[in-house]
C-alpha cells in the first residue's frame, strides 16, 4: 500500500460512510415526518441491512489494514487526516474489544426494550421495564470493561459522549448548580408569579408556521440548505453532509412560545451544523463534536439570545402581525416576562431555563448510583421521586410522568444527561466570552445577528470534529470551563425578572 | 453450494437490494419533496455510491455464480423463485453485453445531457441539444446490438421496457388510434363547445387537499400505506416495498380538476402497487411489472372510473360542500361535461383524454424513424411540427412547446414513450372484461369501489412482476389484445359529450 493510495482510501471509504448515513437518516427523518403511519416495519426491513454494511465498511480487515497503516503514517498525514483516522480507529477498536455475540445480543436487546418502554410508560408500569434495564446497565459496565478495563466504567460512557468529560467535572458542575440553583428557584417561587396569559390562547398553525419560518430567516439560517418539518418531537438532523440539514418542530394552538423557542433552539443546532466549513463535508469531521458542544449552541440561541429582552423587542413586531387579536395591550416586556416564567413542573422536556439543571441533575445522580452499584434498578422509583422532592420541590404522582418518562435509558443512553446541562452553562460562558469583543445586545436590537453568528462560527462551527471537545472549549474559552457564568446569568435574570 | 443455502442467498440477495432501493428512492422521493432547495449536489454525491452498490450486488462474481447455479437447478425452484433467478439474470446479462467503460461513458453522458436539456427547453434551443442526442440514439442502437445483435434494435427496446412489445403491434395499435381518434377529435372540435367554465376560478389549497385526501379514501387506498405529498410533477413511488407507497399531486389553485384526477391517476398507480401479494415484498417480483401495465390502472382510474358519470355524481357532493361559492347552480352533468372537455393542445402531459394518444404516437413515430435511420436527429423538430399539425391540426409555436418538452430521450428513454398510450387501451378492455362480472356503474353510484378493486386485485394486482406483461394481458383478457375497445369507448363517450 502507498501512502498515496491509503490517504485516497480514506476519503473514499468516508464519502461511502456519508452516502450510508444519508440513507439511514433519511428513511428514520422520513419515519418521523412524511411516511404513512403503518410502514414502520418497512423501515425496520432496511434499516438493519444498511446498518450492517456501515458496519461491514467501518470494521472489516480491508478497513482495519487500511487504518493501521495510516496510523503508522500518522507523521507524514495532514492534521484533519489524523483526526480522522483516530475517530475511525476509535470507533474500530470500541467494537473490536467487545464479543461479536454479545454486541448482537445487545442490539436485539435494545430493540426490545424500546418496545416494552413503550408500554409501559403510559400503562405506569415500571415493574415490567426494570428488567430489560437492568440488563443494558449490565451490558453497559461489560463493555467499558472490555475496552477499558482499568477505567470507571460510567466515567469510560461520560467520555464516550464527552471526550475529556468525567465523574469529578460533572460532581463539581453539579454542586455548583445545586447551591446556586435550588436556592433561586425557592426564592422565585416566594416572589410574585410572573403572568403567562399572553403566551396562551388560540394561535393557528398558518401564522405559527410563518413565524417558524421568520425566526429562521432572523437568526441567519440558511433555507436554500436547511428544511423545516413538523414532527411529534423537535429534532435536528443532518442528511448526508452540513449541506442538508432539516430542522422540526411541534406547533401547539393554545400556546405561541413552544414552536418559536423549539425553531430558535433546533435552529442553534442548524447553525452550528451547517457552518461548517466546506471541506469537511463526506468525512468523519463533518457535524458537531459533541452533544455537549451541540447543546450549547441551540442553548445559546434559545437562551442567551432568544428569550432576552431585546431580542424579544426586535421580533414582537412581527408576533403582533402575525397574532393582531391575541398581542392586543400587550408589551414586549410582558411578552419577555411571559416566556420567561419558571416553575418546577414534571417533565424535562417541557421545562423552563431555570429547573432544566435541575431534571438532568437528578438523571445524572441516579445513573452515577446506579453504575456504581449503588442502587438497584428496581429502587430507581423512589430515588427519583425522592430527589424531584429534594431538588424541585414536587411530588411526582406516577412512573409515567417520573422514571420513566425518557426514552434514553432503555436506548443505551447511560451517561449522555449531563451533556444537556453542560451545554447551557457552556453557553453562559461563551456568551461572557464573545460580548469582549461583539455589541451582542445592539446587535440583537437593530435585528442584526451577523456578527454573533461571525463569532461562533470563527470559533466553534468551523471545525465541525477536528478538536475534541474539551480542546475546543479550552480554545474558544482561553482557560477552563466555570460553571460560574452560568450560575451568576441565572441568579441575575431571575432577579431582575422576579424583582428579588 | 447446496440448493437449499443458494435460495437462502437469492432470498438475502433480494432483500439486499430492497432496502438499496429504498434508500435510493427515498432519496430521489425527498428531493421531489422536503428537500431543501439548494441540496441538489448533495444528493448527486450519494446516489453514485449507492447505485454502485446495487451494481456490485446484481453483477458481481458471487451473484452470477449464484445466478447461474439457481438457473441450472431451475427445476427445482418454485414458480416465484424461477420468475426472480429469469429477472435478476436478465438484467445480469443485458449488462454483462456491454463493455464497462461504454457503459459507465453512457451514464455520464446521460448526466450531461439532462444538463443540456434543462438549459435547452426553456431557451428554445434545440440545436445545443442534438449532438447529446445523436449520441444517445446512437449507444442505444449500439446497446441493443451487443445484447440482442439479430434484434431490430428497436423492437429491443420496446421489449425492454415491456416484454413482448415490438413495433408490429404498436403499428396496429396506432393505426387503429390514426384511423379512430383523428377524425373523432375533428368532429368534436366542429361540434358545440363544451363548458369549462364550473371548474376554473379560485379553488384554495386546503380545501383541494382535503378533496384530494377524501379521493384516496373513496378509490380504496389504504393511507396507513400510502402517503400524499406535493411536487412540482405528479408521480408514485414505492420505497423498499409496496408496504409504503407514496403519491404526490400539484395543485392548481385556478383549476380544481388537474390535482384532482392527479390524485385519482397516481391512485390508481398506488392501488396496484399496495395490491401485490404481501409474499412478493422484498423480492424482485414486487411492484407493477411493466409500464403498460401501470398506466392501464393508473389511467383505468383516472378515465374510466373517476370521468365517468356515475362517479362524478357520487363524489360531487363532497366538492359542494368543500367549494359551495364555486359550484352554486353547477350540476354533476355539467361538472362531468367540463372535466372531459376535448381540445388539441401543445402539451402532452396537460393533454385530455381523446387527444392523449395522439401526443404518444407523433413520439412513438419520430423514435422509430431514428432509430431505423430514416431520420436524423437535426431534422427531429420539422418531422415533430409536421405531425402535429397532421394528427392534431395545430402549429406549434416553438421548441419549448415543441420537440424539447419531454425529458424522456434526453434521459435515455427511447422505445418508453408507446406505454403511456399501451396502458391506456388495455384499460378500456379489462373494464369491458370486468363488465362482464362486475356492474360497474351501480358500484360508482353507491360509491364502494371494493368490487371493482377486488377484481383489479384477483386478476392483475397480486402478482407483482410474476407474469410477463404481455402473459399477464392474455391471461386477464382470456384473449388477445384488441385496440377496438378503447377506439369504441371513446367514441362512445365523445359522441354523448358532444352529441354527435
Amino acid at each position: 500500500m502507498t501512502l498515496e493510495q491509503a490517504r485516497k482510501d480514506l476519503k473514499t471509504l468516508q464519502a461511502k460512510l456519508s452516502a450510508y448515513r444519508h440513507a439511514l437518516g433519511l428513511i428514520s427523518y422520513d419515519g418521523s415526518t412524511a411516511a404513512p403511519k403503518q410502514t414502520a416495519s418497512n423501515r425496520a426491513h432496511s434499516m438493519p441491512i444498511l446498518s450492517e454494511a456501515v458496519y461491514q465498511l467501518t470494521t472489516g480487515p480491508e478497513t482495519v489494514a487500511l487504518l493501521e497503516f495510516l496510523d503508522e503514517n500518522r507523521a507524514a498525514l495532514t492534521e484533519k487526516e489524523r483526526r480522522q483516522v483516530f475517530l475511525l480507529l476509535k470507533d474500530l477498536r470500541f467494537h473490536a474489544s467487545i464479543p461479536l455475540d454479545e454486541f448482537l445480543a445487545y442490539r436485539r436487546l435494545l430493540v426490545e426494550s424500546d418496545d416494552v418502554w413503550h408500554r409501559a410508560k403510559p400503562a405506569n408500569d415500571f415493574a415490567s421495564f426494570a428488567p430489560y434495564l437492568e440488563k443494558i446497565f449490565d451490558a453497559k459496565k461489560r463493555f467499558a470493561s472490555y475496552a477499558a478495563p482499568d477505567k470507571d466504567p460510567y466515567d469510560f460512557w461520560l467520555n464516550e459522549y464527552e471526550a475529556g468529560l468525567n465523574t469529578a467535572v460533572c460532581d463539581r458542575f453539579f454542586a455548583a448548580v445545586r447551591s446556586g440553583v435550588v436556592p433561586l428557584l425557592k426564592a422565585v417561587m416566594e416572589a410574585e408569579p410572573v403572568s403567562d396569559a399572553c403566551i396562551l390562547g388560540d394561535f393557528p398553525e398558518k401564522e405559527q408556521e410563518e413565524l417558524a419560518r421568520s425566526l429562521m430567516d432572523f437568526i441567519g439560517l440558511d433555507r436554500g440548505h436547511v428544511g423545516l418539518s413538523a414532527t411529534e418531537h423537535p429534532f435536528t438532523t443532518s442528511l448526508g453532509s452540513h449541506f442538508d440539514t432539516r430542522i422540526t418542530t411541534h406547533i401547539y394552538r393554545e400556546n405561541v412560545s413552544y414552536s418559536l423557542f423549539s425553531v430558535v433552539h433546533e435552529g442553534g443546532h442548524a447553525l452550528y451544523e451547517t457552518g461548517g466549513a466546506d471541506d469537511l463535508a463526506y468525512t468523519v469531521l463533518d457535524g458537531g463534536v459533541s452533544m455537549s458542544i451541540h447543546e450549547s449552541q441551540s442553548r445559546f440561541y434559545e437562551n442567551y439570545i432568544a428569550r432576552s429582552l431585546p431580542f424579544v423587542r426586535a421580533v414582537f413586531p412581527k408576533i403582533r402581525e402575525l397574532f393582531p387579536q391575541q398581542m392586543r395591550g400587550v408589551s414586549p416586556e410582558q411578552f419577555w416576562a411571559a416566556v420567561n416564567k419558571a416553575q418546577p413542573t414534571l417533565i424535562r422536556t417541557k421545562a423552563d431555563e431555570l429547573t432544566y439543571s435541575l431534571h438532568v441533575m437528578v438523571r445524572y445522580e441516579l445513573e452515577k448510583r446506579v453504575m456504581a452499584g449503588d442502587l438497584a434498578v428496581r429502587d430507581l422509583p423512589a430515588a427519583w421521586n425522592a430527589l424531584y422532592k429534594e431538588y424541585l420541590g414536587i411530588d411526582v404522582p406516577d412512573d409515567t410522568r417520573g422514571v420513566l418518562q425518557d426514552s434514553h435509558w432503555g436506548g443505551g443512553m447511560v451517561g449522555y444527561f449531563p451533556s444537556y446541562a453542560l451545554g447551557s452553562a457552556y453557553g453562559a460562558q461563551f456568551m461572557a466570552r464573545m460580548k469582549e469583543t461583539v455589541d451582542v445586545d445592539a446587535c440583537l436590537e437593530r435585528g442584526d445577528l451577523s456578527p454573533v453568528n461571525a463569532w461562533n462560527r470563527e470559533h466553534i462551527w468551523q471545525y465541525g470534529k477536528l478538536y475534541p471537545p474539551q480542546e475546543l472549549l479550552e480554545r474558544v474559552l482561553g482557560g477552563p470551563f466555570d460553571p460560574g457564568y452560568y450560575i451568576r446569568y441565572l441568579e441575575e435574570k431571575y432577579r431582575k425578572l422576579c424583582r428579588l
